[in-house]
């Protein structure tokens, strides 16, 4: 079988991390990268491939598919561009920064006749797996609640500022999530946050949700913690039927380091380095996203599916704003 | 100093307890026990001490003071029939099972001048002691959030059925502890619930809340759980402000039993029985209660700030009735 | 019932906790504390009682019971000393410094009839009660297996240098909890340590025990860990039969802080204040030593009983020192 | 690149896994597969594969690498006989069930130019591979102790009965783990060990060793666990320096599934299957051994250094049988 010809538009943290990972697939080349900022032309020595500076240039090679790792912003842009160069897309998430421009997204792919995927990596996590195959109707009985936690250090947002929302880099994931586990539509959410911190976006985000199925839901959000938080993270998600229940709790990576002043954990699940190779959910995401490419497969999830997830971002943003309910 | 005379109101799971404890504190002395019930007659034997069917008969003995352990709805006429007749009253939460009869009680103790207690007994378990001492302004800065999760397995909902709620049984809590740890008021609420088990009351309840420093707060509710939920409880406690956060997580006792079929786990903080005496924090609260009255010493809390509390159930009920914000 | 009249002897860190303690007892007044260094005076007048630095002065007063909470070495001296003095005797752990002069100090007290008692205060913790209750001979069949682990930061080694050991501080515990628990003797250790660190004591201790039950069990000694370790300790009790097993982690206290340098827990069970009263396993363990004399009841463990874990400490340096098995 | 030819010998549990992530991989073709038991014929369907239920006809095939996953004493025979035929080896751990035989593997597959890896598949698990990078000399100093335990439910011990011993199902894992992260060899071993159930292997064993770097090491195993132990297992490895210590514990995988009678977890590293594929850390070490043939790459083990375990375990066999310490 032919490698299939692969470039990532965007060299910022999970950019490098894409480029990183075709450059040591079996079934991928890595054919061209590209950024803005030309101090990345280095990426371009380490990963052994062609840097561009402008994706334009990226987009004019003969190229099968191209991850785009940008700002939110500016994907919807991208997107468009990447379709009509008859490139297939692995957009980072979220999919937009709002559903206008997600629902742009789909139709300029559609329209191309390109295939879309969105890097939802926990569709690809072994225990939001488990927990997705443990929570069919059978085992749970009807739903009674679905929750997602998610706190980080205020390191995240500091850097972010108000380049992102706690909704599209956190709250994205397990807006997908709850879609995906609980086999049912988000369908009015109540939501209020805080902004004492002051770095230009939220400290911390409530939400309760109401569900298709008669469920409700709830949405936990701070990026606020002070350095110290074990682990730097933590990530829970419950769900609750009339039969059974099941529950991730992500505080405890299993593995510690003890210093005089420090106490660290390290990542084992998203994209750990082993023997000089990146592993994990996310060669196991662009292996999917590839080898579905090449068999004619489908993807794990369309896009259309991914699109629900901003549209009820944009819901929370307009409780919040308005002080009501909002239906989606 | 003389031994202070006291007796127990209700002889169900927790006025057993307060008997049991009284019976073996050095500075009390268990005067009479009562319940409707006649064949509790066999706890007067246990603890040696006289038993009544009828609490009148106790309240016109030479008692200086008394528990009320009976369920909600009957605390407002047991807690005015005790004021009347000028005993000193320990009542176990919640203090009423709505806000005006709240009122009523704490009105009766005023007017007769009985000291009244309401036993929220975190107040005396050294985890939130030490969460309340850490979360003081200095430690923690401006308050950006605090939550409480309280998860249960369903035997306790199905055992209690109709006559209770799980904001009385296990919310009355966590809003008494969300006042005494934010030093903040709660100001509006909006809830949502679910009862898909049909046992008489919430399987699962979820709050937000608005505070009177700014903060949110959420209360996160469900004892619908299957019986094989580690520990059988999950109580989470979270308080996060600009300078550091806290949190409580008692899922973990810190002792486990393995047979072929079953993980169980014990209680080391609330009643545990050492040498056949219980002592924990039941003990440490009754001690506060008897020797508060002694010495003339302030309670830790005032029957007025324990009312707050059941105000705030009021809101919630009535958010979840109209699907609004309710203002407190 | 008149008050017990008791003293403490020896007002380092275990000392000072002790007279706080008899302090707020109902049951106890406390008379005198002896300290060697004048400068603990000021004890005296936090717990308004009277000072003497020098222990005999003390022991002179019309006192029913002392705590000795010296240093190790000097318990055999002081105790002796108190038991001519025909004072009852609550003396901190480790009873001697070796076997000889735990036999001479239980000898000193029978022979003046006074009663003695050694501060095991894990026979107080609701955990380890647990764990006795729960590995009865019918609930795990017989044993297989028992071990216990003690981890701690190495500031404790520092501080204690060559004044103490392992064995003595940490050791001591939990060889009379395994006897304790197992029902059962320790017949041979075979015991390695190691010393890197130069602090003037073990950085680590590993035995192996045979026990009387032909069940084998195992020591698991460090307190070299850096400062950042989760909690500043790690104690950990394990015990299998062949019907069940259980076991204790205490790692988590279940309380966290969390700063932007610093993750700090605490102590829920020892020794936790509340309301500016200590209160827990040490508040039980002073309660049954000043109630069993007052109400001349059998204290929870005999000092023969005590005893035998120093014996065996003997045994692990034997075995340390020979790098053979060492018979108890 | 062309594909690289493998075969598996031996279709029980882990030959099964192995035949499964060959029939997926992109850059492998499974010519064929062999059991002696007819039954696993439908393995050769359900992977598209020949199916032989004698492996000597597999090893006439054009095939350039097997996995042996044959019970451990079959080892020897099986491997010399790929070694003559010139496949290239993976053989499951143990190595070989005594020193002797896994010399003589080794000797087979040098003298006939053949490459030999064992499947020590911890060299993959993302948690002891960041153990073994936060565990350089410069990062913990000099090393004081070093521990592995593992503890399973008595399940796979009465599954296997006397086909195994701890020490060659579980021990050898941490054994090799214990050379590869202390970067020093065991010089003597010190056992015990209880067989009270008479399932034919030991319940528990426990082992000291002393390290060529003067740290001392501990061994603790015990399959003996009831079936409720959370996750049926416990893996926990600690490592601790005069500079920094680390450590994994692999109690809670982070999913846990509640039903009425039953807690389960599930496996998230070792071999989880996602979208119908096996990943993890098998697969990871599947894909290690055939690149590593066709790209000519060294293994990250050499075999010599997986013998050593094996010397390891003759030893403390020795030291159980004799009483005495065992130098290796």
């Amino acid at each position: 079988m032919n490698k299939l010809k692969v470039g990532v538009i965007g060299l910022g943290f999970m950019g490098d991390l894409h480029a990183s990972v075709y450059s040591t697939l079996p079934n991928t080349e890595l054919v061209a990268i590209a950024d803005m900022d030309p101090t990345k032309k280095e990426l371009g020595e380490k990963y052994n491939t062609t840097f561009f500076d402008n994706y334009q240039n990226l987009l004019k090679l003969d190229i099968d598919a191209v991850s785009i790792c940008l700002p939110d912003r500016k994907h919807v842009e991208a997107c468009c561009d990447a379709a009509i160069a008859k490139k297939h897309i692995l957009v980072e998430k979220p999919l937009a920064h709002n559903f206008i421009s997600a629902k742009k997204i789909v139709g300029a792919c559609k329209k191309n006749k390109v295939r879309l995927m969105v890097a939802h990596i926990l569709r690809f996590d072994p225990r939001c797996v488990h927990l997705f195959n443990n929570t069919a109707n059978d085992d749970i009985g009807e739903l009674i609640h679905i929750k997602a936690k998610r706190a980080t250090i205020v390191d995240v947002a500091d850097r972010l500022g108000s380049n992102s929302s706690i909704l599209f880099y956190l709250g994205v994931h397990d807006i997908d999530l709850i879609h995906w586990i609980s086999r049912a539509e988000i369908t009015s959410v109540f939501a209020k946050k805080v902004e004492k911190l002051k770095n230009g976006n939220e400290d911390s985000l409530f939400a309760i949700l109401e569900m298709s199925n008669g469920a409700i839901g709830m949405l936990d959000y701070s990026w606020s913690w002070p350095s110290a938080l074990p682990s730097g993270y933590n990530f829970n998600v419950e769900v609750l039927g009339t039969k059974s229940g099941a529950f991730i709790d992500m505080r405890d990576q299993g593995i510690w380091k003890v210093e005089k002043e420090t106490l660290s954990s390290f990542d084992t699940h998203l994209w750990p380095e082993i023997n000089n190779k990146i592993t994990g959910n996310l060669k196991d995401e662009l292996s999917h996203f590839t080898e579905s490419i090449q068999n004619n497969n489908n993807f794990l999830q369309e896009p259309e599916y991914a699109s629900k997830s901003i549209k009820v971002i944009d819901g929370i943003f307009n409780s919040i704003n308005t002080g009501k309910v909002s239906k989606i």
